[in-house]
């Protein structure tokens, strides 16, 4: 990788499900005037899922993102994709997770190479990601599993990003914000 | 529907369930001074929603309230109890949005027409509504469905709210302020 | 109890599972400079639990804890430990009002009981506690119950508290604060 022009900003945006945190991520986004790269770690195992991918890219549709499917090698797209003049938005954490789960994969490994690509990256990155953890604990011991994970993934993304921002009915909570200016 | 003599303030109260949001709406709406309108959009359809209830009506006993029940018309209730000196509760915009699909309604048709009816108060308008969508995915395709519908609409009726307040514990937080002072 | 040297500074830590609540709770006792006493509610039922304590109490190994369990009696032990050179961290609300219940205790005098403690605590005391109504109506009673039970327990507590921060992907939001420079 040769010496990065700039550090990308890293902007992690959190929130509910329907919350509006999608949305929110992609004005982050364009508003960095950059080209758009929408990384989108969405399967489709089912109708459903299959009816909500197609709504997402609808959303997005002759806004100039360009799309790259990054289901479960997010760590190498992101490494592949950054770039000084490419805004990255990665949408979303959770269904990454979810699939690393569902693969049977080292997922403390898999997190540490996102972080390092993430670390890397030579362009902003936004990183859209759901809170899970603030229902009852669930029966089911995956879905257990799946929220520990999801919490723990949150916090170390959080950790290193610039910003991170909660959102709820569509309105911004910044809860980090940058020291100084940056793009 | 008469020239508003002014328009209503519109304030969205959300929080998690028995986050104090609607002892906290109650206080919005006693603090306007106004006559005090509690439309209730809950439905017994067992003995602890029944108890639930009581309890709720028992909390307001005494306190100057007039309430009406709006389980599923709650455009028509709204349109036809704002007034300029009269400030209208809604509690809550979670039990409403059960009622409309356990009803099998058109859900979109019936939040146009609510949102329409909220636009056009001619006193201030204090709802309550429910934050769901920050656990674990539900197994149950229809509660996927209501927890998409109820972030929906919450995101659209915050849209046109002057104040959005998020209640946790008890506490307040602020997550969209008027521009200038409204009563 | 004799009259206290100084009443204590009472601080409830929100957070949802995995949003580093405890961890933050942590760090505000250890800022104290006193004798830490960590109080702990849980109490191994399988394999998973065992675990996860053994993970908790690796965390605070070497760190100057003395660990004391409080499943059930909690206030017994608030007031007992409770001392003006000594900060107390009570981790968790949570899973206390568990035990609480499946002992079929009367969980209004536990609660009670606990905050007459917290009430009379002779220095700073930090409480750890989950927010559990942020998702889907639980389709089980006695899970209802349970979210009813921690969301009321968590306002009173609240209501007393001199500081209430809510934790999110390791990042502290204050809900409310002292009004003046408190230990």
């Amino acid at each position: 990788m040769p010496t990065p022009a700039r550090r990308g900003t890293v902007t992690l945006v959190l929130g509910g499900a329907r919350s509006g945190k999608s949305r929110f991520a992609e004005g982050l986004a364009t508003a960095t005037g950059l080209d758009l790269v929408y990384v989108a770690t969405a399967q489709a195992f089912d109708d459903e899922m299959r009816e909500r991918i197609a709504r997402h890219r609808a959303d997005r549709a002759g806004e100039g993102w360009r799309t790259v499917e990054a289901p479960l090698a997010l760590a190498g797209v992101v490494a592949a994709e950054s770039a000084p003049e490419t805004a990255l938005l990665v949408d979303c954490l959770t269904l990454w997770l979810t699939n690393v789960m569902l693969a049977d994969l080292d997922v403390e490994r898999e997190v540490d190479g996102l972080l390092a690509a993430i670390g890397a990256a030579q362009g902003p990155v936004v990183l859209v990601s759901n809170e899970v953890g603030y229902g009852i604990v669930p029966e089911n011991a995956l879905a257990r599993a799946f929220r520990d994970h999801q919490g723990r993934l949150n916090q170390r993304v959080a950790a290193i990003a610039d910003r991170v921002t909660l959102v709820a009915a569509g309105l911004p909570l910044d809860l980090k914000l940058p020291k100084e200016p940056t793009s």
